[in-house]
């Protein structure tokens, strides 16, 4: 397979820099045979103005030019074949049949905004008729709907190179309300972020959309980014990835001379309370399904689990039973070397927090699944010891009481999901602990693991800060939608000028 | 009257600063006989703490509770009688009608989100039901609804003191959502929002709600914003009034260790495009039409008519009109002689710009109504002739072409509206230059006027930026309760653990 290196700008893939970068054989940590170009600061805001001359129309295009555009978009990337999977297992050392059902998720996200936009329930009309003969003034012809925010620009995540990528649901929602993308590609996939780029570029050809409705662009350096959020035709900005990143966007964006919302989700340790049923008559089940959440992907979720809570009574034998299933699991490739590196050097810092007690062996200098307990007191004086170590570890958070973990369920900063394992006869004594984390997190989730996330309208896949910027919003689902637009009142507005949507 | 000149804390009148500051007769400038209490830093972020505990019954409370807490508000505030209208008039120097009229939509508003509330379709409720047979993994029951966001501070504007106050649309929608609110008061009329907070301390106790549920501080400093801004217990954030001020609240909320929303309505100019049809034709009855709007409470509104849009052909006739229409309007009282001066200095700084022409006489030390007219090229090369001017003043921007007026458009910034006045017959003709002016502007409006803001679910009294700084949201109208709710989505739970709302 070939690949150009280039960006995809206005409909023609190009590139004019010096600098330029490999992609990375995650299981090796080898550099590839493919080599792909730094993005100017010129070829990023030529793309931004492509956004901006594609608005003027695709901002203005009827649903059904632009369902069909996004199931052209599934179809293309359906297309690329067994190269995409393959090209993504070498950068992220994903496995195939995983990738199988991301490209699937990912061409379900697609298509399932496609039919989103097609019922007008999407656009929240609000239509209150006038009144000519209200006293003492006449009531005026209101109709409100949402209308598109202009261009984004969206970023990738390293975790999921389809759903959370190029074509991942970021784009889909922002494309699925009429706003252009101008996307910033994964240094850590960019072989596969050019094969979604130029399934885009033929859905955009094949639907005779204006050039400009998709761009993207590559960088391995802040500045790419950067240049792209400040670019002030920029509306807002997508992000998935690690809190230091996403930070920074924020704070980019809420510096420019017009700041713009960005959605950044940024992660989660995932709080999981484990009730006496669970870790006491259901040990070994749920011991086995608990492990199996935290190392799958080799623990590269947001959602991961990664904090454990329990009281005393019914702590030891249960975390010595998740103990030695984790210890059953090997040590698997990460996303990146770097990613690697973190995780044994998390882990390291966290067995060196007082009062931290580690229930598996160190990682030894390779990826292996972690478990360690610490008290709820001790976690409560050093809360540093619940940082996300990104990876295949959980630490379990041990209090004397439930009046315990509900102060220290106080101290939690906000997270993607909290989830009870247990059973109905509990809830009242658990119900002081529940109570808190939902004022903590996006999801709650009862008996199950929050590592899977169902592409559903319901789902919320947000929650309070730090796990995302905006605990308003979710990035999966179709209510993702509402980050790209904005509601617009039309006031005794003639037919003639009214949106279709809007008339008689 | 007599006024304790104290906050409202946790359901108590009280206060323990040293600094005092007068209300101030708005028509002489002199103080009133109250004198109200600077916050402290301890009162402030008492009143958090209040507003904290409250949460943890009101954010809970069913939707008849607050809907019936909301209709109390109202009944409380119509119970306070003739004195609260002459105490606002007094402090803000708005006529006794205006008042009346600003007091029924404020029990409006109120009554509204009571009705809005008692139908669950608020909560935007999605059910997505389990599937246990689905292969190769069963599918979770999802349920989505939204939840209060917790404890908000709101922030009173000046030209508003029922409806953007104490118990105006902001503290009617956290309310309504099962936030708790503190509320800072507005130094230009303390002795109105005493009246008003009393309103709500009877309410909170005649429904028997917790303390902290509604609190409110006095202050003339920033200090008392910035400490209540600052507080990590508080979760959102809404302001109306000066640019300088909803901008250095939301710099401030951004820096927070937690940045929270911050939905600052900061006005505009209001661009109004006048056709030939009405600049001709329809001259004398628009001019006229045009100049009360201009007037309309000494132009003191955030949707006032402060930018005309016209091409040469038509202008000049129809300006001179409005100018003598606007020569016939005596100075009125001010809402403070800050605002007044301010104004003063405003029209003085403008008429320096080069290419301003002016069209009445100068404000001569009073704040007389004012025209003045530039043309479009002056307007792109000097874009600060085009900040907002507060009070009866509009500056008529002219075109040499509809082709420059759409080039001078897209040099606008954010807008609350847009408005046209014309006919039918003349939209393909002004088409682009609508088509840009709708990508600036929350409303748009055809032959009426930006200064009438109805109290509609359809209104977006919003905005892009720097007309607000979250044009995804409305501060007039029942969507506004989103401002204070985020969504959270349950998965498998069981009955017993769901809110009333989404079960079964």
């Amino acid at each position: 397979m070939n690949f150009t290196g280039k960006h995809l700008i206005r409909g023609t893939q190009r590139a004019t820099g010096s600098e330029k970068f490999s992609s990375i054989h995650a299981a090796s940590g080898n550099a590839l045979d493919h080599t792909f170009f730094e993005a100017t600061d010129e070829e990023i805001n030529d793309a931004v103005l492509g956004a901006v001359d594609a608005f003027e129309s695709f901002g203005k295009s009827n649903h059904a030019t632009r369902a069909k555009f996004l199931r052209t978009i599934a179809q293309e990337i359906e297309q690329l074949g067994d190269v995409l999977l393959e090209t993504a297992s070498q950068e992220t050392g994903l496995g195939l049949e995983r990738l199988r059902g991301e490209r699937a998720r990912t061409m379900n996200q697609l298509n399932a905004f496609a039919s989103f936009i097609e019922d007008n329930k999407w656009l929240r009309i609000i239509i209150d008729r006038a009144d000519p003969e209200r006293k003492p003034l006449p009531k005026p012809d209101l109709r409100q709907m949402q209308v598109p925010i202009g261009p984004v620009a969206i970023f990738g995540a390293s975790n999921f190179p389809f759903a959370f990528s190029v074509a991942g649901g970021d784009t889909a929602a922002a494309l699925a309300s009429g706003c252009p993308v101008v996307f910033k590609a994964h240094p850590a996939h960019p072989a596969t972020c050019e094969l979604a780029a130029t399934a885009i570029m033929r859905a955009v050809e094949a639907c005779e959309l204006p050039a400009g409705t998709f761009s993207m662009v590559h960088g391995r350096s802040n500045r790419v980014g950067s240049v792209l959020v400040e670019n002030p035709h920029i509306k807002a900005v997508a992000f998935t990835g690690s809190f230091r990143g996403g930070k920074a966007l924020f704070d980019l964006a809420a510096r420019r001379q017009e700041p713009i919302p960005v959605y950044a989700e940024m992660g989660s340790v995932n709080p999981v309370l484990i009730l006496p049923s669970a870790s006491r008559r259901n040990r070994i089940v749920v011991a086995k399904q608990l492990a199996g959440s935290i190392v799958l992907g080799s623990g590269q979720f947001c959602t991961n689990p990664g904090l454990l809570l329990l009281t005393d009574e019914e702590s030891e034998e249960f975390l010595q039973e998740l103990a030695s299933e984790l210890a059953k699991v090997q040590p698997a490739t990460m996303l990146t070397p770097a990613i690697s590196n973190a995780y044994v050097q998390g882990i390291m810092a966290q067995r060196e927090v007082a009062g931290v007690r580690p229930l598996t062996q160190g990682p030894a200098g390779l990826p292996s699944p972690h478990l360690a307990s610490v008290s709820a007191a001790d976690a409560i004086t050093h809360p540093h010891v619940l940082e996300e170590v990104f990876g295949p570890s959980s630490l379990a958070v041990v209090a004397t009481s439930m009046e315990d973990l509900v102060k220290f369920c106080h101290t939690l900063p906000g997270q993607l999901t909290a989830t009870v394992l247990g059973e109905e006869s509990e809830i009242s004594y658990a119900k002081p602990v529940i109570d808190v984390l939902q004022q903590k997190a996006g999801r709650l989730i009862f008996n199950g693991y929050p590592t899977g996330v169902e592409v559903s309208p319901a789902m919320v896949h947000g929650g309070p800060y730090p796990a995302t910027t905006d605990s308003r919003s979710t990035s999966v689902g179709t209510t993702a939608i509402y980050r790209f637009t904005r509601p617009v009142c039309f006031q005794n507005f003639p037919q003639a000028l009214l949106p279709e949507e809007l008339k008689d």
